[in-house]
C-alpha cells in the first residue's frame, strides 16, 4: 500500500480554519493573541482571503495587499500554512454598482439587488474579468510564497441565475447537446404532448417560475446546463490559476447533499475535495450513533469522488452553528469524535469557519474557536486544543486511503429526474433511503464508498442502487457487466423507468435491457399512503421472517428470477416483493417495496455472507472505519454513546492515541475514540 | 317516459377516451396495435386533437391535417367514433413568441412566460383569430366526417387572467352592469367605507394582489366578469362551430367543483354537459362508500345543468392519477363500479384520459389503458375490457334520465360571497357541507339534483338549502313560492345575509322577505374554536334526540315558527336552535347551527315521511341509483364493501348485466354492480 | 394626589366610539335614530371622519363639510363631544390615479396599486400636500366647534415604504447618524464581513426582499428609520394641527404589540396616547383571566408612555371581530369586565369600532353597538347600555392615575435585534416572555409599568429587564445607578450581548460594564430542543424548590456573585442558573435560563419581600388594580371566573358600582367587578 501525503510541504493532519483578520486590522493586540492562541490550540494550517475582495480592492482598480502579505508572513514564520481563497464568493459593493449584469436574475425573473448571498450570475463577462484580474494580483504577489499550501476557488459555489445571457448560454448548451437537431430534442422530450413542440433552439426559455415547468427534459437538461455553466466558470478559475501557479493544487469547498449542482461533474476538476460539515449533532430525533452514520454518508460521497487520495474537511464548527432549527452546543467529547470521524472517512484535515467570531452581521453567533469572551479557559477553546493534539498524534495516518468492498449509486442526474417526476407521492426521499441504506452497512462495520452512475463499478463486491430512476447511455450495459463478472447488485422499486432525458422505456421497466438482468418486469407501482402499511414474507432457505413495507410497492412479474420475499396484504398478496436472479457469475437482487430496516438488514446479512464480506460485530453506539496504508490499516473505533463499550476481535496493534497496544479487545470510554495502526 | 338517445349516431353507452395519435406518428405499428386493442377493450368512441395545434400548425399558416384524416378513417372503419376537440387549450410556442397577448398576466400584473398551463388571455383578439382560423380549418375538413359525434371546445378551461385588456373588458361590464351609473356602484359596492368610492368606472382595476382586495362587490363581480369574459370566449367557439357544422353538438370538459368559473352559467351554451372525474379512490380516511357518495354529489351537479338529459363522464382513468398527493392503484372492481356509478348518475359515456401513456413530459405517470408496458395482458387493460363489456350490456339504459324528489342549492355566486365573506372563521366549509349532506340523502337511496339558485325549483318535493348565504333577486320570493305550494324547505345558520352583491340585509336575517317565510330572525352568530361544542336537544313529538353541534351557532329569535331544538349550553342555552314554519302548504324549516351527521340525518328522515319521500333501505356500503325511460326504470345497486350484501326491496326485473331475473332479493359480491330493468 | 381631568370640557370617563354617519346620508330616519340609542346608551363622545377623504373631496378640490357640520352640531346639542380624524388613513381613487407615488412600494420593489390598506409612501411630498390642504379645511371650519374635544391622526399608522424616495431619504438618516462618515458605518455594521463594505452613504439600499438581509445593523437602522420617517410624518400632521388649534389636543390609535413601529418614539409627539384593543375574549386555549393578564400588560405599556395622565381606550369591539381566526361573540359580562378593565388600567375613555356596523364591504361583520338588524333590544345593545350606566359611576376615577412600584423592560428596539437575530432558534418568544413575566406579577395584585429602556427607571422598587439583548447608549450606566441606589434588578439570559447597532461586546456578556453590576460573565448559551428539558434547583436558605428550564440555558461563571440555583442535568449539571449580586444599596439578579411559570413565581415572592413590595392575595380568576386620585384610591376587583369569589383584605370604601360601602369582605358574583374609592 503505497501511501502518498496530499502536501509536498507538510505530512500531517491539517488543523484549522478559516481565518479573517481582515476584520481585526485595527486591533494588532488581537492579531498577535490569534497567533499565539493558534500555536496553542496545535494549528497548522488557516484559510485567508474567503471574504475580502473589499479590503483587497476597496474601490476599483485600488489594491491592498500589504496587511495580507504581513500576515501571511507572520503565519508561515510560526508554523501555520495558509490555503488561499480568491474571493470572488462576495463581490464588493461597487462592482454591482457599476456592473449590475453580475448580479443574479431570479426564476421569476427579476434581478437581484446587491447584497444576496450566492448572488453572482457564472455568466456575466464582467464578473469574470474582475475575478480573473484579482486572481492574476494574488497569484503574482502570493503564489510563490513558501506558507501557501492550496487554491480555495471562491466559496459554497451554489444557486443558479434566470438572466439572457443565461438563457443564450442554455439555449447553446442544447443546441449543442441535441446536435443542432430541433426535431430530436423535440423527441427526447415528448413535447407533442400538451402541445409544447420547440420551432428553434432560441424560443426555448428557463424554467421560469411563471413560464415552462411541466417539460421533464427541460427541467433536467436546465439543471445539467447550470452545473455545466458552474463548471465552466470554475474552470475559468482554476485555469488561470493552474497557469500562474502550476504546482499550487485547487479545491473548493462543497456543501452537503448540494442538489443544485452535480458535485461529480465538478470534482473532476479539481485536485483535491473539501467539503463544509455541519450536521445537527445532539439534536431530539435520533441516537448520536445514528446522526454520525448519516455524517459518515456525506464523507463517503465526498470520498468516493477520488478514492485514490484523501480529502479534506474545509469547515466544520467546534461549538454550533446559527443556522439550525434549534442551535444546541456540541456536548463535551462530541467535537473529538467528529473530528476523528472525518479523518477515519478518509480526510487529512479538520477546519473550521472560523477562528475567531466577528463583532458583527450575518454569522455573528456562528461559533468559532475564539469566542467574542476573549478567552482561552473556556470549554470550546480547550476542545479545540485536545482535538489539535489528537490530530498530531495521527500523522502516521495522513495520506492513507479508504478501500471499500462495497458501494452504493447515488446520483445527482438521477436526484433531480426522481425530484421532478409527476407521480408517486410528492416526497420521494431519494437521499433519506440511500442514506438509511448506507448506514445498515456501516453499523455493521463495512466501509462503503458513494458514487455516480458514471462512476467506474470495477472492484466492488457488492453494489447497492437504490431508486435508480433514470439510466444514463451505458449505465444498464455496465451493470450487467458488473454482475456477470461476480459482482453483487442490490436494485429497488423506481429502477429503469427513464432514459437520460426522462422519456419511459417502452416494454417494461427496468428498462434498457434489464428486464434480462433482473428476470422480472414490473406491471404496476402502488404507492401507499401514510397510514397503509404491508409486510414482505421471507419464507426460502435464504432468508426466513416478516418485515414491514410501505410508501410504494412494485407489483412484479418474475420471468427468470427466483422468489425471495411475497407481499401478504392486498390484492397483490402473495405476489413477489424481493427477488433474485443469476446473471453470470453475479446475481441481481430486485427489492421492489420499501422496507423497514431491519428487514433490510436480515436480507443484506445474507447478501454479504454470499459475497464474502465480513460483517464486524459492534456495540450499539460504536462506529467503525478503516484506512489503508504504511504496510497495514488505521483502525478507527468511535463510541457516539455514553456507555463504556467492550469490543472484541479487535486487529492487534498500536492506538496511536494513547501510545498502548491493543490485542484483541479493546475498551472505550464513553465518547472516546482509538486509532489502532495494525501492521497484520 | 320518452327516451331520447343523445346522439343519432349511436344509441349506446359510450366506452373510450383521449387518444394522442400524433405522439405516435413515427411508430405506425403501435397505432395499428391501437386499433386492433380498442376494439378488444370495448370502445366506440376517442376524443382526438385536444393537445394537437402543434402537430396541426407546427409554424404560422402551415397545416397539416391528413395524419388526422388517416386516424379518423381508420377508426370509423373499425367502429370507433370521434369526439373531435378544437386545439384552443395549448398554444405553439411560435404563437406566443409572435403574439406575447395571448399570455396570461397573474394577479401580481406580470405576464407569463410561454409554457405555463391554462396559459390564454381569453380576451385576446390575436388568440380569438388564430383559435378562429384552426376551427375553420379543422370543420371545414372534419365537420361532415361520418365518424365524428361531437365538438369538444378546448380543455378544462380555467383561469383568470389580469391583463389590461381584460381590465378595460372588466371596465365595460361594470359599466353595463351598473347602468353607467358610478354611484349605484358606489352603493352596492359600499364604497364610502375606508374611503374607496370610485369617480369613474375606468378608474376601476381588478383585484390585482398588490392592490384592492377588500371590497367584497368587487371581488365578486370580478369573478362574475371572468366567467363571462370565459363563457364569451367559448361562445366565440361555439358560434363558429354551429355555423360551419351546425348538426355536430358541442360540449366543453368541466372539472370537480372548480370554483374560478360559474359551470352554471357556461352550461347553458353547451348541447351537452361532459366533465373529467378523478376522486381519491381508495384512499386512508374514509370508507370507500363515502367516497363514491362524493363522487355522485360530484356527478349530481353535472347531470343538473340539463335535467332532461344524460351527461358524458369525458375523462377518468382505470388505475391511477400524477397529481394526487399520494397516487395510489385502483383496487380490483374499483373500476367496474366507479365506470357503472357514472352511468347509474346519468352518464351515458364511460370516457379515459388517456388511450396510451404518453412516453415524456409532465403527465408520462397519469395512467392510461395502455401501459408504457405495452402488454394487454395487464390487470388495468382487463378490468377495462371488463368495463366495456359491462357498458355494451347496459345499451338499454342510453338516453333514459334521472328523476329525483329532491334537489339541494349549489350556487357558485353563493360559494365566492362565502369565501370572500371576512367574519366567522376562515374555512367555511361550504362545499363540504352540501357534499355532506347530499351523502345522506344517497345514503337513504333518495336520488338528489344539486342546482343553483337560479334554477327552477318546480318539481321537487323537498329543497335543502345550506347556508344560502348570498341572496340574488328574486330567490327570495321563488323560496316562499315554492313553500307555499306545498315543498319543503330546510335552510341553515348563514341563510340570507347579503344580496346580490354582499350587501346585507337590514331588518334582520334572512333577509329579502325570509323572516316571513321561516317565521323567526336570528340576532347573532356564534363562532365556536375547534375545540368547542354544543348540543342540539330535540324533545317534541316531532324528534327526540341529542346531537353534536358545532363551528357555527345563531342565536335565535322565532316568532311564528314552532321550535324543534334547542340548544343545552352556553348563554344560549335553552333557546331555539332548529325551528319549523308552516307557510301556505308547505314548510320551511331552518336549522341554525352545523349538527353531526347522526343528527342531519335523524331530522331528515322525519322530513322525508312528512314529505312521502321513501327512503330506500340500504345495507353500510351500499350506493343506490334510478334512471327512467323505456316504459320502466334502471335500478343500479353498487356494492363499495367487500362483503356480500343481502338486498331486499329491490323492484322485480332483468338485472342487465347478469342477464338474471330478480324478484326481491338481491345478492351483491363484494365490490360488484347489478342494474335492474324494472318495467313496474 | 393632585387629580387632573384629561380634558377641560368633561370631566368623565368617555364612552363612544367611531361613527360613520357618511355611510348613511341617503338614511335621516338611521341618522336620527342613532342620536336617540347613543343617549340611551350613555355615549358621550364619537370619533368622526377616520374615513371621510372621499366624501369630503369627491374630486380633487372640490369639498363638501356641510353634512359634516350638521351631524357635529346634532350630536354637540345632544350632550356628544366629537373627536375629529385627520383622513389621511385612507386616501380617495383620485388622489392615486394623479399621483402614483402617494402609493407604497413593497420590499420587493413593485409599487402597490390603488386600493391595499396602508398604501401610503409617508415620504411623498404629494401625499403631506394634499392631507396639509384637507387639515387645513378641516381645523379651518371645525377648529372652533364647542363640540370638539380631541384630533385624532390619521388610523393605526403602519407599515413601510420602498420607494427611491424613501431610499434617498434612508441614506440621509444614515448620514446624519454616522456623520457623514461611512468608515463609521462599516465598522458599527461590521462590514468587512462577507465583503459588504460600502463605499458611500449613497450606495446603501432598503432591505429589499431580493437584497442585502444579512447585515443587522442595516436591518436595525431602517427599522429605526422608518419610525423616524413615520414619526416625521405624524409631526406634520401636529404641527399643522397646533398652529391652526392650539387649544385642541392630539392624538393617533395606536394597536397592540405593532412591532413595525417604535410607539415609545411616536408617543412624545402626542398629547395623550390612545390605542386599539382587540383581544381574543373566549378563546380555546387560554382561561379567561390569562388573556385579561394579557390585556393589562398591554394596557400598562401603552399608560406607561405618560405616566402622569390617563390613556385612552379608543377603539374595541362589544360582540367580536372578523379577523380573528375564529371570531367568537364576548360572552354575557365580558363586555362589562373589559371595560372596567381598562379603566382599571389607567383609561379614561372605552371606545368601538363602531357605532352602526356598515351595509358592505370588508369590515360588515366586524362588531359594533347597532348591528344591521337595527334593534336596541338586542345583548349587544344591552351590554353596551349596561357598560354606559356603569362608566358615569366611575366619573369619580377620571383624571386619576396608576403608581406602580415595579416596572419591566419593553423595548422595541431590543424585539427588533432579537428578532433579527441569527442563532439561538428561530421564535425567540420576546413579547411572549415578557408578557408572562408580567402576568406573574398581575396575578400577585402587583401593579407594573412597562417601560422602554431609554425611560426614567427612578422611582420603581424593581426592575424587570427580560432578554435585554441590546444596550443602548447608557443603559448599562443607568441600571447599574438604579440598583446602587437600592433598586432591585432581575436580568435574564440574553443580557447584553450586543451594543445599539448589534456588535457584540467583546470581553464577556453581559457587556457594556454590566459584568461588574452582575458579578458574573456567560461562557456560552445552549439552545434546547422542543423536547429537551433541564431543571433549576434551588437549595439555599433564599429559596427551596425544583423547577423546569427550556429553551436556553446559559453556562454562567459568577465572579462575586451568590448562586441561588443550579442546573441539575446534562453537562453543565451543577452550574450556576441563578444568581443574585449585591452592588451599592440594591441586589442584581441574573437568570439564565427560561424557567417555569411556578419556578418565577415562587423567585418574584422572595424578591418582592426583599423589596417591601405587598402582593396582594387573589383567588384564581381576580385580576386586581388601583388607580391614585381624589385624596385615596380606587380599587379595581375584577372576576373573570364562572364562580362567586370571597376577598378579603379589601380596602374599606365605597363601592362606586352599587353605592355599598365595602369593609374588608368583599363578595363577587361570577364576571361582576367592584370599584371602591378607598380614602384611607
Amino acid at each position: 500500500m503505497n501511501q502518498k501525503p496530499l502536501f509536498k510541504k507538510i505530512d500531517e493532519i491539517l488543523h484549522g480554519g478559516d481565518y479573517n483578520p481582515e476584520q481585526w486590522l485595527d486591533r494588532p493586540d488581537i492579531l498577535k493573541e490569534d497567533i499565539r492562541l493558534m500555536k496553542q490550540a496545535g494549528v497548522n494550517v488557516v484559510t485567508l482571503g474567503v471574504f475580502s475582495w473589499s479590503v483587497y480592492e476597496p474601490s476599483e482598480g485600488e489594491f491592498h495587499f500589504d496587511w495580507l502579505e504581513s500576515i501571511m508572513d507572520n503565519l508561515y514564520q510560526n508554523g501555520i500554512f495558509i490555503i488561499l481563497a480568491t474571493p470572488s464568493g462576495a463581490r464588493p459593493a461597487w462592482l454591482d454598482e457599476k456592473y449590475p449584469e453580475a448580479m443574479r436574475v431570479s426564476s421569476a425573473g427579476v434581478r437581484n439587488h446587491h447584497g444576496v448571498r450566492h448572488n453572482h450570475c457564472m455568466s456575466s463577462p464582467k464578473y469574470r474579468e474582475k475575478v480573473g484580474i484579482m486572481i492574476q494580483k494574488l497569484a503574482g504577489k502570493f503564489g510563490k510564497h513558501p506558507g501557501l499550501l492550496l487554491w480555495h476557488i471562491s466559496n459554497e459555489l451554489g444557486g443558479e441565475c434566470y438572466c439572457d445571457l443565461c438563457k443564450s448560454r442554455f439555449q447553446e448548451f442544447l443546441r449543442k447537446k441535441y446536435k443542432d437537431n430541433i426535431d430530436g430534442l423535440n423527441q427526447e422530450w415528448w413535447t407533442t404532448f400538451w402541445s409544447h413542440r420547440f420551432n428553434r433552439f432560441d424560443q426555448i426559455e428557463p424554467p421560469y417560475s411563471n413560464g415552462e415547468g411541466s417539460i421533464h427534459g427541460l427541467n433536467l437538461d436546465w439543471k445539467r446546463f447550470n452545473t455545466w455553466n458552474m463548471t465552466d466558470y470554475m474552470r475559468f478559475e482554476i485555469e488561470l490559476l493552474r497557469k500562474l501557479t502550476p504546482d499550487v493544487p485547487v479545491t473548493t469547498n462543497f456543501m452537503r447533499l448540494y442538489k443544485t449542482l452535480d458535485y461529480s461533474v465538478m470534482a473532476k476538476e479539481l485536485d483535491l475535495i473539501s467539503w463544509d460539515v455541519y450536521p445537527e449533532w445532539e439534536n431530539d430525533y435520533e441516537a448520536a450513533v445514528k446522526t454520525a452514520n448519516g455524517v459518515s454518508f456525506d464523507h463517503s460521497i465526498m470520498r468516493s469522488f477520488k478514492r485514490d487520495r484523501p480529502f479534506i474537511l474545509m469547515e466544520s464548527v467546534p461549538s454550533l452553528v446559527n443556522w439550525h432549527p434549534y442551535n444546541k452546543l456540541k456536548r463535551p467529547g462530541t467535537h473529538k469524535l467528529s473530528c476523528v470521524q472525518a479523518v477515519a472517512c478518509g480526510s487529512d484535515m479538520v477546519g473550521y469557519f472560523q477562528w475567531r467570531k466577528g463583532r458583527g452581521s450575518y454569522e455573528q453567533f456562528h461559533g468559532a474557536v475564539m469566542d467574542h469572551l476573549g478567552r482561552s479557559d473556556t470549554r470550546v477553546f480547550k476542545e479545540v486544543e485536545e482535538a489539535g493534539n489528537l490530530l498530531k498524534k495521527l500523522q502516521p495516518v495522513a495520506g492513507s486511503i479508504v478501500k471499500p468492498q462495497a458501494a452504493m449509486i447515488f446520483d445527482w442526474n438521477n436526484w433531480w429526474a426522481i425530484e421532478d417526476m409527476a407521480g408517486l407521492s410528492k416526497d420521494k426521499k431519494y437521499g433519506e433511503t440511500c442514506r438509511t441504506l448506507y448506514g445498515l452497512f456501516i453499523k455493521n462495520g463495512i466501509e462503503m464508498d458513494v458514487i455516480s452512475s458514471d462512476a467506474d463499478f470495477g472492484d466492488y463486491k457488492v453494489l447497492v442502487a437504490p431508486m435508480l430512476y433514470l439510466l444514463k447511455p451505458g449505465v444498464a450495459d455496465r451493470l450487467k457487466e458488473f454482475t456477470a463478472k461476480g459482482g453483487i447488485l442490490i436494485a429497488t422499486y423506481l429502477t429503469g423507468y427513464v432514459n437520460e432525458n426522462t422519456l419511459c422505456w417502452l416494454g417494461g421497466f427496468p428498462g434498457d435491457g434489464l428486464l434480462e438482468l433482473f428476470g422480472l418486469y414490473t406491471e404496476e407501482i402502488d404507492t401507499l399512503y401514510p397510514k397503509d402499511t404491508n409486510t414482505v414474507s421471507f419464507q426460502t432457505e435464504f432468508l426466513h421472517g416478516d418485515y414491514r413495507a410501505f410508501d410504494y410497492c412494485e407489483i412484479i412479474k418474475p420471468q427468470t428470477a427466483r422468489v425471495l420475499g411475497e407481499y401478504t396484504r392486498d390484492f397483490y398478496s402473495g405476489t413477489p416483493a424481493v427477488t433474485v436472479n443469476a446473471y453470470g457469475k453475479g446475481y441481481a437482487y430486485y427489492v421492489g417495496t420499501r422496507i423497514g430496516e431491519d428487514g433490510m438488514e436480515a436480507l443484506f446479512k445474507k447478501i454479504w455472507e454470499q459475497a464474502g464480506i465480513e460483517a464486524v460485530s459492534l456495540p450499539e453506539g460504536i462506529e467503525y472505519h478503516s484506512r489503508f496504508g504504511n504496510g497495514g490499516s488505521f483502525e478507527f473505533y468511535l463510541n457516539f454513546s455514553d456507555k463504556v463499550q467492550r469490543l472484541t476481535e479487535v486487529k492487534p496493534g498500536k492506538n496511536l492515541i494513547t501510545g498502548e497496544t491493543v490485542a484483541e479487545v479493546l475498551i472505550l470510554e464513553p465518547f472516546d475514540v482509538a486509532v489502532i495502526h495494525s501492521k497484520l
